[in-house]
């Protein structure tokens, strides 16, 4: 009997780490495992590569080191960006979006809560476009705001415009902070280029090991740290450093930078060859948000929405799953909550369509592509 | 020429991670990369492994696995327990030493300050050991209080008695958090026998990884968030989850129970020796604290006070460094920022002595110390 397949189309939720990566992370598993802050030999030989890694993401985003502030990923820099703007600038209103993903909007509410703030929530289109004119109009009202929008979604896959984003921010003089968890090593990001705050990464979504992340914090808007300790981070984030995660992080931002163009165009068009081959599978299929628009949403993401159909009804997950198919309704990292989508209700989706997120990598293949769309159109055409 | 000696006595600052550690996490650098937060079988196989990592912890000490929330390590989980205990039981006093790690000592102080309570440090003895009987005294007038008291010292090595603190504790009521990341692995710790709410472990301290801990939470005493985001940790900490790291700590902390007995033996008595030897080699050697002290103090740390030296005159860890022998003054965690140690100075330890905290692991060998006394000694006596 041949193996059951086991094609993994969930790499919004998390990405297969690189080789390359394991490979920069293992001698801090073995002899290099110095604390990073001993000042022997044995914690200066962690430190030096400890600061490499920082020079490295911080020249590959067009930044300075001293604007790196590692963490344990993206939720805890989301976090702190948050909480540490609110306190350390007295703001006066939070302006965000139903779309974000949780790490945002859950601490965004109980921010405004604690200081007693207003939380606005951008309206968003069916498509899931935000109204930037009611950012403009707020902002106009309350100039001393947090603003935070992300760059990529990582269920509908909308790209917002963080350049015009940043210019109505600087325009009111507003403190900027971006999830990027889903862009960062997918896109180009010039730090340089953008009037921004503050933005958030996460190393497992660009091939890298899990329970890193970074902060990256606008050295004109410091931040005071959301978990204290020791002198670690320059007295911005205690605790012993990840060494062998943040290396590995670092080779992972460089080689999905060196790579970034060849892997664009391969997922592109791998997501663009779904798209066309699950339309002619199944016609009645939408596709949510502007996840079928290949220039206005992550080439990795594509938000699929199926006609109501009796063999399947509420259990289009479970039948891939049981084909070897990995894929995710709503956000990998709230189903366990098993809750439907803050996201897709935002946008008002039709609760009768089932709608699945398929999201790519470079491991994918149009094999595992045509064998996911034969599945699908099996189920539909039973 | 031979390679030049690289002996690491630093153990309380970092440990070399067990080889068996680094194989328990590898499936997960690896084919076993799922989110454990998705419900497909990528998902599944992560979440398995997660659970059997929370069970086994939850087993080797004594409690329940809904009671074991993972953290990227101890700060964070002593960050955790300090601001969730204090917002969740609006308590009204904060009881802690001046002997905390920094992870506890920054984080009382700002938070008695964000809620206006009064922060109580206790008395402590030259020997550091602390005042039992004000903390009773202080609980008798506010019972309603936080107590977070460390189990074991990391720069002096004393051990607190947890069962006369929880004692005391549990007569008035109060919340007591203690702060274990130096005790777990290397002594038994049964939390069904003891009455405390919260102890914090870090895995890089008993040869599993770094960036990876937990918070234990009496079931009775729930503690909201610190990092919010998805579901994660039954929303009590959001964040894709280090599987990683959670399977290498669980792997770490069985190992270290299982052979404790063993390693507990043999570290004890490399420690003695080195007591005994570095006493005949420089007999105004004293010990700080009660690190001298074999039962009254943690195996793995001996704090040795050196007598004024012309040679040495601060530069002690620096001679050694230069010998190829990694040592520590004051808490590692710390020595980034280059103060002296908090700790050496609220037992009030003569700073006109200079003062070299060496600690042990299994990993450590009687060679190892042979050679470090010849070179102490040859600092003191040319
Ligand atoms: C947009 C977005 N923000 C934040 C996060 C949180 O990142 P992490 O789980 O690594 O903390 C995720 C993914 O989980 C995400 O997709
Ligand atoms: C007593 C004590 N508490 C807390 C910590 C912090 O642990 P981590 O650095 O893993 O966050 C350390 C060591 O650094 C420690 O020795």
């Amino acid at each position: 009997m041949a193996a059951a397949p086991s094609f993994y189309f969930d790499n919004a939720a998390t990405t297969p780490m690189d080789e390359r990566v394991l490979e920069a992370m293992m001698p801090f598993f073995t002899h290099n495992f110095g604390n990073p802050s001993s000042t022997h030999s044995h914690g200066r030989n962690a430190r030096v590569e400890l600061e490499k890694a920082r020079k490295k993401i911080a020249a590959l985003l067009h930044t300075s080191p001293g604007e790196i502030v590692f963490t344990s990923g993206g939720t805890e820099a989301d976090n702190m960006a948050i909480w540490g703007a609110i306190s350390a600038y007295g703001l006066q209103q939070i302006i965000s979006s139903p779309l974000e993903h949780h790490a945002v909007l859950h601490v965004t509410e109980h921010a405004a809560n604690r200081h007693n703030i207003p939380r606005n929530l951008l309206k968003v289109s069916t498509e899931g476009t935000v109204n930037l004119e009611q950012l403009d109009q707020l902002l106009q009202e309350t100039p001393n705001s947090l603003v935070t929008l992300m760059h990529g979604n990582n269920e509908i896959g909308n790209l917002n415009d963080l350049k015009i984003i940043s210019q109505i921010c600087q325009r009111h003089g507003a403190y900027l902070h971006s999830d990027t968890v889903q862009t960062v090593g997918h896109y180009p990001l010039d730090l340089q280029a953008l009037s921004i705050h503050a933005i958030a990464g996460s190393a497992h979504k660009f091939h890298g090991p899990k329970g890193v992340g970074f902060l990256y914090i606008n050295s004109n808007k410091k931040l005071p740290p959301l978990i204290e300790g020791g002198s670690q981070e320059r007295n911005r984030r205690g605790g012993t450093e990840n060494i062998a995660a943040i290396v590995g992080m670092a080779k992972a931002l460089e080689l999905a930078q060196e790579e970034q163009e060849q892997h664009q165009q391969y997922i592109s068009e791998l997501k663009q060859y779904f798209a066309s081959m699950i339309l002619e599978a199944i016609p009645e299929v939408t596709f949510n948000g502007l996840s079928g628009h290949p220039s206005q949403s992550l080439y990795t993401v594509l938000n699929v929405s199926f006609p109501p159909n009796e063999n399947a009804r509420g259990m289009l997950l479970f039948h891939l799953d049981l084909k070897g198919i990995s894929a995710s309704g709503g956000s990998a990292c709230n189903s366990g909550a098993r809750l439907g989508s803050h996201v897709l209700q935002s946008i008002g989706a039709n609760p009768e369509r089932e709608s699945v997120r398929f999201s790519f990598s470079r491991f994918n293949t149009r094999e595992e592509v045509d064998y996911t769309i034969s599945q699908l159109k099996g189920l539909y055409t039973n």
